[in-house]
């Protein structure tokens, strides 16, 4: 670490204003997913880059939603959903499924039911099946907490990221020495 | 994207084992906090990378603490925090703060008091103070909803990232075109 004296200076940007909260995110790099579901009414899907391994033991996840979206009402009605993880080609999935007011499912989105009927992305770098156990009220989103109930991961999968709002595609690492406390 | 036919093909890993979820986040990307807070009995942190933005209105942000942890009883405690944005030069900041057994805030980690009394790193690429709002039970780990009361930010910062258990530096953009759904 750099001395004190020799440290960047963070400077008071607000306290606190829209853009002030989307600059301060701007900076924080995160993975991104779909999340899709079907609560009876047809496939929906929305592009998601606040989704966080939340407890192992047993095993959840959560993830936010804007109750403005299409997807909520979705969402909120559905018992299960998937996460599909954007693999460092799938930019215009990533696009795609955060486009309003088009069919996200339609061509050239590529996708299967699962055994339970939920629909999934083809060609991610994997998924989560999980099922949904709380909806927590969050000012103009709700944060969905769900249990993982089945896994299934690509070789060697490749992460799409999202930084300073854009995305970039991530390569693979293979070694592996510390773990995510 | 690619056709069906040419989609890499994910596996079922597992439905559910312990490893099987470390290894499916092994491979999602994220950005590295450290969690500061002072409940009164003496300043704790603890490094994160379960950080989310939440919602813009009001400006919530949410994170994951395990209960096992040693900072967990301050944080509960706690009425405000401050989420430390760690810069790319600052792994060894990230792992000395997931590491047990010592005093976290000893030197060589370089670190003040805000004005309301919470303690703050130094050399950051940024940092925001938070009121805590709601702890939410979820297995292992409680997840933590927060508002945020104020933003300061270095100029030009470059994050740490956590993806594929290490951290790697991540380089700045200057570009931004688009916007966090």
């Amino acid at each position: 670490m750099l001395p004190a004296a020799e440290a960047p200076q963070v400077e008071l940007v607000s306290r606190v204003s829209r853009e002030g909260f989307r600059q301060a995110f701007r900076h924080y790099p995160a993975g991104v997913v779909v999340v899709t579901a079907d609560a009876g009414r047809g496939p929906v899907g929305f592009t998601a880059t606040s989704l966080s391994s939340l407890s192992l033991d047993p095993p959840l996840i959560s993830f936010g939603i804007a109750t403005g979206s299409s997807s909520w009402p979705h969402l909120r009605d559905a018992t299960t959903a998937v996460v599909n993880f954007l693999g460092a080609d799938q930019e215009p999935l990533a696009r795609r499924f955060a486009t309003s007011g088009i069919d996200r499912f339609a061509a050239p989105t590529s996708w299967h039911r699962l055994p339970g009927g939920e629909p999934a992305l083809d060609g991610t770098s994997g998924r989560l099946t999980v099922r949904i156990e709380q909806l927590v009220t969050a000012g103009d989103h709700r944060l969905v907490l769900a249990r993982v109930e089945e896994i299934s991961l690509a070789h060697a999968p490749q992460p799409l990221l999202y930084h300073d709002g854009r995305y970039h595609p991530l390569p693979s690492a293979h070694t592996t020495t510390a773990e995510r406390s």
